[in-house]
């Protein structure tokens, strides 16, 4: 038991940087931080393949005013933006990340500005819950919630 | 390592009843439950105090168009009514929860009627993701995001 406690607190590390919480493996962490960014740099880049790809096969979104949709399929089609629209900017801001073995919890703060073909944009800014879930040693959304602040 | 996989083996169980998937020790998943159609009749009853102590004491609300809110007391404000207004319904159906330790993450369905002070009544459905948390044993909601499907 003790060799237990031991190896866990070898493996567990919170680090809190600016109010925001990191509890678990420092690789783990590390990885869903960085496929964040990569999500926005996908995002921003109108990459849709990349974008269903960041979720598992079962993953669900679950956009405001429409049922839950499941699957790389349903996925990819939500996130097409219309001809000539595109996503200019696109952050995402975790406030806390919680490692549980194969299952991660994360929440925080998202914003971002819509581009028209009129070149005109649009800010907004929302906040969210994911459930992270580490499939063949990746980490990719299992459920991804998130609704407006403004 | 093979005693602590049968250890696992006997307190995790998976049960499915019409597509919702419940994952993980038995008594915890019934708690969970109990507390989802507590929380309802706590809504019904308009019981503000068991309604913000269902919630963790750092507990965190994302309700749509607003800020995230944090703690017992925004959380009760939140939830209170203006006068005369009531819930006359309301229901939670769990798609599937999934226990992880102390913390469970818990996604589906809700629905309700809201009655205003004229008698008329309104109905909504919508779809939430909860992470719960097991405080001195009691398991509580420590995020609670939602929006609306109708």
């Amino acid at each position: 038991m003790k060799s237990l406690i031991f190896i866990t607190s070898i493996f567990t590390s919170v680090i809190t940087i600016n109010a925001q919480n990191y509890i678990g493996d420092k690789a783990d962490i590390q990885q869903i931080l960085a496929n964040t960014a990569q999500f926005s740099k996908y995002i921003m880049a109108s990459d849709y393949d990349q974008i269903a790809n960041a979720y598992t096969k079962d993953g669900k979104i679950f956009p405001n005013n429409r049922e839950i949709m499941e699957g790389h399929e349903a996925i990819r089609k939500y996130w097409v933006l219309p001809e000539g629209v595109s996503t200019s900017y696109h952050k995402v801001t975790p406030h806390e990340i919680r490692i549980l073995g194969d299952y991660a919890h994360d929440h925080g703060i998202y914003e971002g500005k819509t581009k028209r073909a009129d070149g005109s944009e649009s800010s907004w800014k929302g906040k969210y819950v994911i459930v992270w879930q580490k499939v063949d040693g990746e980490w990719k959304m299992y459920l991804d919630i998130w609704n407006r602040i403004q």
